[in-house]
């Protein structure tokens, strides 16, 4: 999961202006959330197949999930603990005739209507990974699975700047086996990764980081992280420079998710699983700032590498 | 948007179950929210691109939404009043430490922890054709516009028919312009629209249709659009055939959404819209219910329509 960490040194809103006056990027007014124009989606296809080809040769299965997970999945998953602040529940009517002229007397007063939206039994997909460790509750095959994964995220973090929005895309890969063959699976990505940055002519670098852990006591949780460089990210200058936005994250989640979610090794003990996550747009994004938003300019090498 | 009536004559899940068994769906726990196979992905895919292809000649602007529409937006397209039972809106936590551990204490306890979630300022997609009116607020260019979106849609509505699923993608063409222009537009897409479910060998149907609306107050409206013909449907046969599925939508709106987003015709006078749906995972169900679980078994011709 990338960073969310505040930004020191970010530029005042004129990336997400150029973005909005080329029409890459829609305005919805609401920040964080933006429509694509038919060129930005095409960028990110283009990325998204690029990435897949990289993990083509491993093989992995692949599974789709709409961006909605499981509420008892999603409490058991611990993410409330760490980051309720990101969190994101799913709410429906469940009220009668009179309910409903009710709602909309709410509406039209322009006041508050959620009284009659108790919660579904559905959240938005903190990150593309989460639905695939309650999918795989039991015993892993001999020499573990490997997931390719992409789904829509959702993160409550309203924000200008434009690589930090509300809904986005990532593309992981999740590797569930025995701890040495899980760290060594995330050693090859890692150099996957810095391949694939380069390719793309970004100016990246490889970083030990955190996860964005809410209050107090995720300080603690924050430390323990880093030392034990569970958490690696590719970053890359996006809306600052100073402060490099992660496009890559490389996670080691020890036996956390498969303790949780019964997932378990073919000779019966706990695996270990780790997982690699792209951010599609924000790949996207770094390409538009590096090489400028008129795409029949980039480098040949660039446009190249993303079949243009 | 495809009809919501309750089903006569409904196979007793054997569809879902079979579906399940052949790991083209992956169950989460919860009716109509389920992970695709990279099999049943790659299905979707394809008739997205075969769709994409019969719309290419008009060369309409492309535009990509998340699946989420800013609330203000979503207050003002009517929505609440007909369809409230359908609706879902998301909710984020706003808290302070003292609350999240009140949180964390109601979800230990297996309680409601609704209470620390107001509601954010966006609600999931109804329909992917909802974020595009208020991008086009203002005068239409001469001729109007016409445009291309997808994306995954939610429908409250928990249910084991495998075709009714709670989140799934509509891929969508839109029309705005003259009400004549519109009109001839949309009897375009029905001939498009019939081509194309028989160049998947479906025994299709064109249905003049109603919305779902909600009480009895919708009975009214449904009366009104079904006697203007302003739904039409195909519909085909996938988890009964006494009551077929709704695959691909068309729809005329007059000038409601012009009117509500203030959208304009070159001339000046409000617009009318139309839109054509077509329902991705419906259609992938259709061919799999009408040919087989078994792909590579199916028709020559079928194949060669997706390229496969």
């Amino acid at each position: 999961m990338p960073s969310t960490a505040p930004q020191a040194g970010v530029l005042p809103h004129g990336f997400l202006d150029e973005l909005l006056h080329h029409r890459l990027l829609i305005a919805t007014g609401v920040a964080g959330v933006y429509g694509r124009s038919g060129e930005f989606e095409d960028t990110v296809e283009r990325i998204d197949r690029a990435m897949a080809g990289i993990g083509a040769p491993d093989n992995p299965e692949v599974m789709r999930f709409p961006p909605v997970l499981n509420r008892a999945h999603f409490e058991r998953s611990g993410y409330l603990k760490s980051f309720p602040h990101l969190a994101g529940t799913i709410h429906s009517f469940g009220g009668d005739e009179q309910a409903h002229r009710a709602l909309l007397q709410a509406v039209d007063d322009g006041g508050s209507w959620d009284a009659g939206f108790p919660a579904a039994p559905i959240v938005l997909t903190p990150a593309a990974c989460y639905p695939v460790y309650p999918a795989l509750t039991g015993l892993l095959p001999e020499g573990g699975r490997m997931v390719d994964v992409m789904s829509y995220c959702f993160r409550h973090e309203p924000s200008n700047d434009p690589a930090r929005m509300q809904m986005f895309r990532m593309h992981e890969h999740v590797r569930l086996g025995e701890a040495e063959t899980v760290v060594s699976w995330r050693h090859r990505w890692v150099l996957r990764a810095e391949s694939f940055a380069a390719a793309l002519g970004l100016e990246a670098e490889r970083q030990v980081a955190t996860d964005p852990f809410f209050g107090r006591g995720g300080k603690l949780l924050a430390v323990n992280q880093r030392d034990q460089g569970l958490k690696l990210e590719i970053v890359v200058p996006i809306a600052s420079t100073n402060a490099p936005t992660a496009i890559i994250s490389l996670n080691y989640h020890q036996d956390h998710f498969a303790e949780l979610f019964d997932i378990r090794t073919a000779d019966g003990g706990i695996a270990h699983t780790a997982c690699v996550g792209f951010g599609l747009e924000r790949i996207a994004l770094a390409v538009y700032r590096r090489h400028g938003l008129a795409r029949a300019e980039w480098p040949s090498s660039v446009r190249g590498t993303l079949g243009l």
